[in-house]
């Protein structure tokens, strides 16, 4: 049986509404457990609203939470016992075989670094998630674990990816991709050329070379390779388009009575686009190359949103992903 | 009257495409002069299709052009008279007032800046263009010129950027973001925490702080500045996610018999959404702080993108853009 760890302080949605992400993932999946944690005071608030079953559900009061302002360096120095560290450290003891949270995401990243510890070999963890392209979804990291990488790292995270994508998105031989702002040999940033040189001779990778931004929705290549500035950026940016085409497709439905009359019949449809580019469906970021699940969802998600990052997690774990990805290291080398 | 010089090669669409683009102009804006630059045997074939009036169409005719895999540097160094450097040098003797260019982006910037020079003061002259948003529109540069920037360099980009928001977009004192990862003050590269130091203490500045990816399409800030390499990458990956979009919006009003009937009664509103975010509209990145106009259109546009290219030189040769900049940015210190 699956239990994760749930951290539910810290999000800017509020601690009731990801008791009801937990719910309504624990109606999708009934076998799965849970450890909830949080302070007191606002999660025995939270929960007065809720029956939960004793044998499913775990309650553990935590004397403090980590701020969503926080800052990584004092926040790791006091090392307080926050909902996110005791979150950690219960899958760091093999109490639960994940965690998920949807606060402080700097923070969540250094803790599962210090907590779990990163994978042998592994230089910097990175976060990935899958996003929605014309052809299906492609995976992309780093997302915004550290803001520049090394060549190294980027070779890291092309093999990261590619299992990750092999496990997650079913494909036998994916290929990688390194962003860029042309596909031209001579763009670029020395570290990407370096990245570029390195993986075009790696066998165990089906390298494209450089994509651009717009090869990302294109779904040209299975797994996107950046930094995490530039896929933080990119990622943001692609969401934040998605929405404002999903406002004006309103709009227009709205700009006259015969719109709104044609748009009532075009619900359906346009309810079906929207469904295929909803962001909550793609919440649940992963961080990959630590010795553990660790699934941050985003602060501002609702229950629905948070019940697709802890199916995330709970899929991650069933994949055993973590020692799949540890394997594959040690088959080569990275000196 | 305006003069505008057009370099129609190394264009991925292909001369005749070109040619097009400018006659459409023409009949926009019938009172403009062209000077034509290109190489006879492409430019003579594709000139075949079309009788232009000799008063407002001067054909020059040049030994060579620069290719889309052309390095910037050998480029340099060759010193060859391609047609974009003629097309240049004609707006830098006076003969035109604007040059226009599809092709290669990093010669094209270096050529811009060895032949018109850059202003006064300008460390990098940075691309700009406007980018549709909920609210409307929003400016944001750098989007390719300089893979990195300094926080004085993006100084300058937000000073230059509040000067081309007012003219273009007329908006009075435009608000002033930087991009990055998160709001938080701590969050980002160095560069960027100088910039927002810099930044705060500048009353000529509505500064709004960090903004993040999603910030860009909800129109948060009327000028985005960031990076020449972020911010390449976020304006395509942008453009490719409304290009997705609305791929997918088309596939949803195809599956069936009965979705392509409610298609058929649907498409005024559906065409009116995709203008809206049609990228052709969007065409023409102006390099801004050099001495003279010089717009770049995309590679792939087609005659409709190009005749939007050319119309954005007319408007900056109007709006004297050049001498806008040059005078705010003799106003302030850079030092």
């Amino acid at each position: 049986m699956v239990c994760l760890s749930v951290d539910v302080m810290g999000a800017d949605s509020g601690v009731e509404e990801l008791l009801k992400g937990i719910l309504l993932f624990h109606s999708r999946c009934p076998e799965c457990k849970f450890l909830i944690f949080g302070v007191e005071s606002d999660l025995s608030l939270g929960l007065k609203n809720f029956s939960l079953s004793q044998n499913l559900f775990d309650v553990i009061y935590t004397p403090t939470y980590v701020r969503s302002q926080a800052d990584v360096f004092s926040t790791l120095k006091a090392g307080e016992d926050t909902s996110m560290s005791c979150a950690l450290r219960s899958v760091f003891s093999g109490q639960s075989q994940g965690a998920v949270s949807a606060g402080n995401t700097g923070v969540y990243l250094a803790l599962s670094k210090s907590i779990l510890k990163t994978l042998e070999g592994i230089l910097r963890p990175a976060i990935v998630s899958q996003i929605p392209t014309c052809r299906g979804e492609s995976i992309m990291l780093d997302l915004g674990g550290n803001l520049e990488s090394s060549s190294k790292s980027l070779v890291q995270y092309a093999l990261m990816g590619k299992v990750f994508c092999q496990k997650v998105l079913g494909v036998e031989f994916p290929s990688v991709g390194i962003l860029n702002v042309g596909t031209e040999l001579q763009k670029g940033k020395e570290s990407l050329k370096e990245a570029y040189e390195l993986l075009k001779n790696r066998k165990e990778i089906n390298f494209y070379g450089y994509v651009e931004g717009d090869d990302i929705s294109k779904g040209t290549v299975d797994v996107v390779v950046t930094d995490g500035f530039t896929g933080n950026i990119a990622l943001k940016t692609g969401e934040g388009t998605m929405r404002m085409m999903s406002y004006m497709l309103n709009r227009v439905f709205q700009s006259s009575f015969y719109s709104r009359c044609v748009g009532f019949i075009a619900r359906p449809f346009l309810q079906d686009f929207k469904a295929y580019f909803d962001p909550r469906v793609y919440n649940g970021a992963l961080w990959l190359g630590v010795r553990g699940i660790a699934v941050k969802s985003h602060g501002g998600t609702d229950s629905i949103g948070f019940s697709h990052a802890l199916e995330t997690a709970y899929d991650m774990v069933r994949m055993n992903i973590v020692h799949e990805i540890q394997s594959t290291l040690l088959q080569h080398d990275f000196s």
